[in-house]
Order: C-alpha cells, then structure tokens, then sequence
C-alpha cells in the first residue's frame, strides 16, 4: 500500500469512527445554518474526491449518483447548483445508509487510483482532500455537539466520554517578545493551505503574550463583574449582538438553581472552574480582554511566539482579520475558491483545538470564522 | 373490548401503518414550518392522550418522560412551554424509537383505561382524542409527500401506490338551489367538533354550484391564458403572493423538456389531465373562479347542496371566512384552545380529502387554513 | 355653479383646511407603512381625478407632470407602475408648494369641466372621486395624529384643538332584536361603494346588542385584570401580535408617574375614563369582549340594529370578514380594483369616526381594515 | 476675536452654506439607514458641541431643549438613551426652523465660552467638535446626494452645480517602492484623530501602486466583460451582495436607451468616460482589481507612496480591515467612543474625496465603511 493511500484510508476511517455513537436521527438535522447535518459532511468530503479528482483523473470512473453533485456542493460556484446551505437539514434523502453506500464507492475507486504512484497534481489533491476531510472532522464533533447540547434533552454523545476539554490550565509565565522584523507564514516541505503563503516579513512592537488560556474562572469574573451588561467594554456590533441575542454566558452555558453547568459530550456537568474557557465570540473575546485592560494578539504575534507556549486546546481568537498575505494568489478554478473568497469580515483564529484531527494543525495554520460564532472549541490569550 | 378501546387501537394502528414505508431519517425534517416531522405526529398524537385522559383520569399512572411534555405539546398555552413550532425539526431526539417504545407506554394505559366501562367525560375525550389523531393522519400524509416531493431526489413513498389521487373526473350537472332559510351546522348523536356548533338557521339567495371538481386540464388552460401574470384575476394579497414566491403552477407541478409532471407519492408522474386539480391555495382557487367568470361557493352554499354531488376526494376552498357560528362556546380549560383561537384569517375548507381517514369527515365539517397554503390536497368547485 | 361643482369644491378645500396647521416637514414623513405622508395625499386624490377624469374625458387636457403618475398612483395595477407604499416616506420632492400647484392645476381643469352638464358616467366618476378625497381626509387626520403622537417631543397639532374624541359616553339601554331574515346592503338613490351591494337578505338569530360604546374606565378593569396577560381572552394570532409588540394598553396610550394619559391632537392629555375607548386593534377589541363574557356584533346585526342606537364616533369593529355580498360584481377597468381585490384577511368595521367627514358615512358603509391595525379611531360595541 | 472662534464660526457657517439650496421637505427624509435626514446633521453636530463642551463647561448654560438630547444624540451609550438610527427619518420635528434657532443658541454660547483663551482639555474638544462637524459635512453632501439621487424626478441641487465630480484623470506613471520597515500614523503638532496612533513601524514588500485613479472608462470595460456575472472575480459575501441586490453597475449609473447617465448634484447627465470612477464598493473595487489581475493597496502601502501621486479626490478602498494600530488606547467617557467600538468588519478607505471639506484630511487620516458601501465617494486604485 502506498502512503498516500494509507494515509487516505486513515483519514477516511476516523471520519466513521466520530459518527460511530450517533442514532440515525441524529444525522440528519441542522439547527442553525453554521450547523451541517452529519449526513452532509460525510456525503461531502466524498463528493469532494469524487469532483476533484475522480472524475477528473480516474479513466472510466462512474460516478455514484449524478444528482449527488447537487446535494453535496457546498460553495463550489464554478462546480454548478446546489442545494443552498440553510437547506441541508430538510433532506431526509440520501439516507445515512446510501451515504455510506456512497463512500465505499469513492473509496474503491479512489483505492483502484492511489494503489500504484500518481503523478504530482494528483498527490497534491488527495494530500488537500485529506485536509478537507479532517477540517470536516473538526466540524462534526462540533456540530454534533451543537445538535445534541441544543436538545432539550441534552443527550450525551457518549455517557462515558471524557472530558478532555475539561483539563485544568497551570499558571505560567507571560512571555516578553522585542520588537523587530520577523517571517511569518508557511516554510519547508509539508503541507500548507494556500492562505499560509506567502512567507514574508512583518514588523512587530514589543509585545508580551500570555503562556496560558483564560479559564472559565477568570471568565466568571468578568460575568459577575456585569461584563455583559456594560457596554463599555464592547464593539458595537458586539453590544448589538449581545443586547439582540440576549447573550449572558459561552454557548454551552446554564444556570440551574444559581449554579453553573455546561454541555459536554459526556452530557451536562458542573462547570470545572480551572479549565480552559471554550466557546466565546469574538466579541466575547475582546469585550473580556478590554474588561482585563489588555487586548488579543495578533496573528503574527502569536505566531512568533507560540514556541513559547503551550497551544492546541483551544482556537485562539487573534485581532488580526482574515486578509490575504502578500503575494498570495487564488489557485486556478474550483481549488482558487477554497479560500481566497472568504477574505473579508472575518477575523483570524490560530492554534487548534480539542476537536482537531492530530497532525493537522501547524504553527503557521489560519483558522477563521465570523467574529460572532462561537460553536468552535475557541478560546482566549491575553497580550499586550 | 370495549367498542372504545376498539376504536382506539384501529386508529392508533393506522397511524403506524402510514409510517410503515418511511425510513428513519424521513421522520425527523421539517422543510417548512407548516409541515411538521412524523416523529413529532406521533409523539403529538400520543402527547394529547397522556396529558388529556391519563394524567388527569388514570390514577397512578406514571408519565412516561416530563420533558416530552416540552417536546410535544403543540399550540396549548394552558399546558404549558413548548419547543417552537419552527424548531421541531432541529430536534434529532427522542429517537424514533423511543417515540415508539412512547407509544407503546401510552398505548398500555390506555388499554388499562378502557378495558371497562368509563364515564362520559372521558369517552368524550377519548374519542376527541381518536378525531385529533385522524386529523394527524392526514397531516401525516401529507406531510410526508412535502418532505419526500421537495426532495431533489424525487423519492417515492411507495413504489407501487396507486395514484388514487388521479381518478378522472366524470361530467357532472350542475346543481341548481333555491334561495330561502336552511339549517347549517351539525345535529344528530354522533361526534362532532365544537366549531360546527350551534346549528342555526341561514338565509342564501338563489345559486347554482358544479357538480364536479376543477381539473387538471382546465386549470391548464388557465396558466396557458397567463392567469399567473394578470393581475386583474387576483386579490392585491394572493397577487402578492404569487410575484414574491414566483408561483406559476400547483404545488408539485414541474415542466420538464415542455411537459408537465406531478410529484405523487408513487414518485414523479406525467400530469393526468383528466383527473380532480390538488394542491392549490385559496389565492389560486379565487383567481381560477374570476378567470372563468364565477366564484367559489360560501360554506353554507355547499352545505346545502352536498347531498347533490360527489365529494371527499379534495379539500373544497371555500369563500367563507372561518368565523364562530352563532352561539358558539369555547369550553373551558385546554379543551377550549382546540378550534376557537383560530377564529381569524382563515378559510374555511369544506369536504375532505383523499387523504382523509375514511369516517372521519362528514358535511358538516370545517376545516380551515390560511389563504396562501396548498400543501394540503386542495380542490376548487366553481358556484355562481 | 353646478352641484357637481360645488361638492366638488367642497370637499377639496377641505382637504387644505385639514393640512393648514401643519408645518411642511410634517407633510413629508411616513413612519411605519400604513401611515403616508400628507404630501402624498394631497397628491394622490389629485391624481385620482387627473387619471380617471380629466385624462380620459376633458379634450386637450395637459398633464401636470406625467412622472406624477409613478409618485401619485396608490395601488392601482391597471394604471402603470409606482413608487412601493414603503417607500414614500422617503420622497422630498415634489416639494408642498409643487404638491399645491398640481392641486390648482387639476382644480381649475375640473372646473372647465364640470361648469357645464356632464354625462352620467362622468358625474358617477366625479362623485366617487369626491367621496375618494373624504376616506383620505379621515386618513389625513389619522396619520397626523400618527406621525405627530409617535413624536418624542409630542407636539399638538393645535394647541386649543377642542378634545372631540372626549365626549363622555352615557349609560344606554341594551337593544334586544329578534331573529328573521333582514334586508342587507344599500338601497335608494344617493351614492354608495360597490361593496354595499347588492341588496339582499340576511337570516339573524335572536341578538341584543349595547347602546353604548365600551369606556376608557371599562377598558382600564380590563388592563387591571391583565387582559393583556391572559392568553385565554386572545386568538392565538392576537396573543402572537400582543408578545410580538409587547401591547400592553391601546394605542396612545402612556403610564407616566402611575398616571394614564394619552395623545390627542391637543397634545398628551390625561386620559378622560368617562369617555370611548379607541385606537384598538380587532385582536384587543375581540379579547376585551371575550373577557367580558360577551361578543362583538356582526355586520348585520350592528346594520339592522342601527337605527336604535348612536353611532358616528368610532369606527366599530365587527365579528365579520369583509367579503363579497351575494351579487358583487367588480367593475372593469381601474375602478375595478377600488374594493373587490382587498376581500380577504380583512376585518369589517360599521359605523363612522370623529374624523370621517360629515356626509361621508351610513349605515350600510363598509370600512374594513386588517385585524391588528388601531391607528384609525375603532372603538368597541358588545353583542350578546 | 481668538483664532479658534474663528476656526470655529468658519466650520459652522460652512455647514449651513451646504443647506442653503435645499428645499424644507429636503432636510427630513431618511431613504436608508445609513443615511440621516439632513435637519439630524444639523442638530446632531451642535449637540456635539452642547453635550461635550458647553454643559461641562460653561458655568450657567441652559441647555436649548433637553428633549434634544433624546434626539440629536447619534451613538453615544454613556450619554444616555436615543432615537434608533433607523427612526431619524420619522421625526417631522424639531422644525427645520427649530434647529436652526438650536444653532443659533449654541453658537451664541460657544462665542461666550471662546471670546477668551480657554484651557487646553477645552480647545482640544472644540477642535474635535470641529472635525466632527467637517465629517458631517462630508456626509451632508453625500446624503443629500443620495436622497435626491434616488427621487423618480431626480432633481437638481444646484442646476449650475460644476461637476467637480467630472475632472479628466491623467496618465500617471505606475511608482515603485522598495520593501522594508517605514513609520506609519500621525506625527508632528496639528489635529489628528485618536485611530492614527500610535506612530509606528511597518515591514513593507517591495510593491508597486498606480498613479491615477481608475476611471469610468475602465469600468465600463469591466462591466462589457460581464465582469457583474462572473464569481471568479468577487468575495463570496460580495458574490451575495451583487444576487441579492441586482448589482450592476456603480451606484448612481443608469443606462437609458443604452446610453450611460449617472446622477450628479447637477442633475441626471451622461457619463464622462475619462473622469474618476466613483460611488462603488469595497466588493466592486475587490474584484475589478482581481479581473486586472492586480489587487488594491494596504493602508500601509498608500501612506507611505501617497507623497508620490496626486490624491484627494475619492475616498480610496484599501485591503486593510479597520483595526487599532499598536498602542491604541480609547480615551475615557464618551470620547472614548469616537472611533474604537467600529474597530471590526470594516474596511479602511485613505485619501479624501471632492466633497470632504478642505483642510479635513491628511495622508494618515483613516476613514472606515463596512464593504458594501458606497453612497460616499468611493474609488480605485490599483497596487501590485
């Protein structure tokens, strides 16, 4: 077996091993629009093989279902229609079944391609679809916890899961950075997303960064200290955003006979005050650190000083928005739409979290969301 | 058995006969907030006979879960909370089979109810509760053909189901009334619903009403003649209506390579020209009645003249308003909530469907629903 | 002078008389869509006579303006398209002064006109135009008092402005009708709408109907006993309005310092308990009776019972939906559109308002209006 | 008199000479959101002055009007409660005459208040009163663009108006810069706002920037190449932009009988092709750069070549977000609130534009729009 598709059958295989523990149900709903049905990732990180690289390079390959390109696009425009996405949850067809159906399918023909060496253009799409699948593995514990933590049953993924996301955070020593010129962006062999490139140099100020997360702890403060109710320490599409969603707490978050408890997905728990704080805003995020007298990193300031701490447990809001580096260039056709088109009103998230796949995330990786969302693992570092 | 219980497990077994062909994920969508998911009909349907007749008349009788009174209370403010109607589908749990293992529970209490003799009370809301659950059955069904029909895969219920939808429809004479004062409303010794109470006395004027249903062919020739896009056939709100939801044909309807097909549950089928029109909201019906030069007949009109046609294979549109009939009563407590507070900004609907449980209609019956919906097998005869 | 001709100017300058106390700004805003600004209908029943008098029947008659058409035309499909309702708030121009000179224009040009006989058809058209001008004089002083009492600063339209709306109801008899068949709808020589029509008979159950109006000091037991609060008392679509608004008193109305007041054209004035209730919506109206243990009227007993009591200060909800008469005919062409197209979703009111012109009512006029609208001046009549 | 009731007199008699055209009904509408009424501009840049310096201040002031505060205020939470945004154009009062006289007794209060040497923390807040009111002044002309710009009869401002708007741009030589570290942000002893601190470093690659504004004529070209159509140029969010609002072509452009009009405060005249291209988005600036094949400046790369080209005539978009420079502090209070709550979702645009007032702007003043913008005059230049 060569690498490359050892490293496909890996990945393809931990996708299932996540849905493992869902009802069939469970598959299928999507409670906001951000959300995506499991169903749908699992159908569309195959469609994404299927489109990229089996039709296009596989001689003779059949593909599965030819409707399925209109159900599984997500926002490929140059790859034809598609179901739009606030529309996902109202497919009860295909079923989970002719899901699977659909990704043995792939994964035989993709097993007929990859048995022997593929020329270069051909790794690099199966090496960037393995990428995707592991971005939509993130989204799948994230999303399931969103469909379960939002039931008012709150049903447990897994009675016995635990609670990595609980690990208590140990103080540790800010870190003091000089200020100068400093690369920045994706070097050496492995691979990167296109976001990562162009290395480059960016001039940066003194600065210090903290070495650990804010806990839940510290954020408890900042509630009990009125922080939600006090504008001052909000942008103002933040104060609008808390005053229209009657935000008062991180997603997750209850207050059951004045006692604070959290979904996780072993069900829902004492909140454990030493943890990590997970799933804040953007506007969460800065509003605290005003609150504090501090601010967020930037993304080039973390970058340059994640040597020096201990990251990967939670996404890190940055200050930075989501811009293309100098030099960056969209990839011709429907890869030059994986990216570049989202670079605008976004803000920057660096490290990786509880939820990413091990091996996929990278000092120099770009996250990035809308400053409001917060069913990511996303967390906060303090600099300044 | 009781004839109670009798009635009781023949409906309860016919609503688990609907669902028979579906698969599980077929359950749980909810495409629009009109159309609920099945698993939310049956635990509703079960719902109403705990919280009406077990809690409050079986003595010692253990709720099955407290929180599914949250999930499946429908409209009943006297009963407390409720998920939203437009969240059902985003709730993935309780599964379909513990929906069923719900029924199962409510269904063994009931038997132990009923096994004897009960007083009138409660033979009245058992038998309420048997009418609630057949107007479920329809809903059932056609709900399940807007989730299966808006699919883009086309699925059918079943293969082989007879389109009983598509029976022709034969020549019929028209019927002449003369005017004077009429009775209207129920009498007699069988059940009824509240709404078609007190019957009272109405005075109509000379009128003529069609012994047949529109059909498909002339509802064609209609669109051929550009009745969507004269607005001098329409009401200001329905021509509304049609320019901001693009309406150009019944619900179901597609034109393919320039001819027509219909979504049927037996999957999508060439149009039967010759068959009773569906699926047109009262917008489309009053349009199609000003185009030919007539009107549709009021309530009372078809009343009275029903012994002298064929019906029960479409809901009639009617132009009467859905309003109190002289002396009407709400009762008191939850009961009262059941018809009452919908009293404003309907139509009435008069007939039934072939989708209606067989002895569940009869012609005093009023069924209603706002003027712009159509997912309901909705017909048109025309009056003058 | 004709007749004809002096209606005609009668009923015009008082249009102006209406408007004199304005400042001009207050002529250009349009707060929510119902409301439109003075300007526009000075405007619009301008234009009314211009496109359907002067236009087809006055030889060599030169339009004003032929964008005025656009400006100026309300809803009318048939004659061309229009600035949207929403949107005309949002028009400077024409100017006040531009807006008088069109008035002059088309004045001097209908008196060229109706200095001599005119034909039938035109006298019916300029005496529909006529009354046209009245309903938007009545709209003129509700939308005044609209834009003026949803100020902040609460400026009286005339400070002396003589409280018309606080005439104190007196204790009347209940009026006791027995049931038969009644005659409905207009009959004799003088003007009357297309919906009046045609004449026909109605059958009526025993009814007794109130003398008097309901009272501020009724209403206020209502808000005491939280009427506003009790789900019981609404439709299920009133109770939604009522949450959806956060309704908790009738419109106009203010608690300051644990005082009731309310805006009159006289500026914000404590509340008069002795006098009628207004500015309810059909939900209130509807929610208040039920409370009461009582109904609202339909349109045809308020019709055959009015001559037994006083009516002419509120327009008075009725139980009725504004549907067609037995017989309606629309007619062609634009005056087509005048009634028939609104007959759906609508409430009837009967009656007049202290702001309907004097001449302008009867007591087969039907005013109609959608159930949750209470800028007009509705108040309450119970039936039993 | 002191040079800063001089400066002061200047700005406020500027503001009005920008209103003397206006007609009365002009100064009170609100077409969208973004732009206010201008009567607000008016009341809201003395309240400015009011609220900031005179109550503080000037010992024995008698505020004009409390009231005001309610109306005038614009976002400023630590000053109390506001008329919404969305509501300005509601207000028929204060007349016009109203806050003119609110004008003249807030200037009469400043010329006591200034008629002497004032302490510093005093002179500071009436230069920023200042620049506030030049700001307004540019939104005067840009809304009183808008609003007349968008009336069916597109009146004139000034029918003489010279279209200064309809300067020729020249060929300009492309410039070249050298990567490496350069300051950026405000220096020296004059006037800057708080978001152009502090001063600092900022590694530049080596780019290139265009020396001419691009014109309409390049513009059309875009268009010709259905450059609307194609998503491989736009931002997902302006691909969504561009359907949802029929985009296609700059705002104010119409083609009529297939000739380009655009609408100038001169009226509706044909587009000069060899003038500079305004009134467009950050979305159509985004992708006519990447349909060149180019890509638009940092704020960074525009201040630091800005001494090279001639600008001042278009507020120019950058591809920098709006986000505080290192070191930025917020002042306390309601200063505070000036600039650092908009510091998310918006772009950075650099220059000035043709109806920015003179002396207003410098090459480290940061103007901020959200993307889809562009009813200020917004244009491109290219970078590279």
């Amino acid at each position: 077996m060569t690498p490359l598709l050892t490293k496909y059958k890996d990945v393809r295989s931990q996708t299932r091993d996540i849905c493992r523990p869902l009802k069939t149900e469970d598959y299928v709903v999507q409670p906001v629009a951000d959300v995506s049905p499991p169903k749908w990732h699992l159908g569309h990180t195959t469609w994404f093989f299927e489109a990229m690289i089996l039709k296009p390079f596989l001689q003779g390959y059949i593909p599965f279902n030819p409707d399925f390109d209109f159900v599984f696009n997500s926002y490929y425009e140059s790859l034809g229609a598609r179901v739009i996405r606030t529309q996902r949850g109202n497919l009860s067809r295909p079923s989970v079944d002719e899901v699977n159906h659909y990704r043995d399918h792939v994964d035989q023909a993709m097993e007929m391609l990859l048995v022997q060496e593929v020329n270069e253009q051909v790794a690099t799409l199966v090496t960037l679809g393995c990428h995707h699948e592991q971005q939509h593995q993130e989204l799948l514990w994230t999303d399931i916890k969103f469909i379960l933590g939002h039931n008012p049953l709150f049903p447990a993924y897994e009675e016995n899961f635990i609670g990595k996301t609980e690990l208590p955070e140990h103080p540790t020593p800010v870190i003091e950075v000089k200020g100068g010129v400093y690369p920045i962006g994706f070097s050496g062999d492995g691979f990167c997303f296109d976001n990562e490139l162009e290395r480059h140099k960016v001039y940066l100020q003194d600065f210090s960064i903290s070495g650990a997360l804010v806990t839940n702890e510290e954020f408890l403060e900042f509630i009990d200290d009125d922080g939600y109710l006090n504008f001052a320490h909000w942008h103002a599409e933040g104060w609008d955003w808390v005053r229209n969603n009657s935000v008062s707490a991180p997603l997750y978050w209850h207050k059951i006979d004045n006692r604070w408890f959290h979904y996780t997905l072993g069900g829902l728990k004492p909140l454990r005050r030493d943890a990590a704080l997970g799933h804040v805003s953007y506007y969460e995020a800065s509003a605290f650190a005003a609150w504090k007298g501090k601010r967020l990193p930037t993304e080039f300031e973390w970058e340059v000083s994640s040597e020096h701490f201990r990251w990967g447990e939670r996404w890190e809001w940055t200050e930075s928005a989501y811009l293309p580096y100098p030099g960056f260039k969209r990839s011709p056709g429907a890869i030059g739409e994986y990216n570049g088109k989202f670079m605008v009103n976004q803000k920057v998230l660096r490290g990786a979290s509880l939820f990413t796949p091990s091996g996929h995330s990278r000092n120099t990786y770009r996250n990035f969301f809308h400053p409001h969302l917060r069913w990511q693992l996303t967390g906060i570092r303090l600099a300044q």
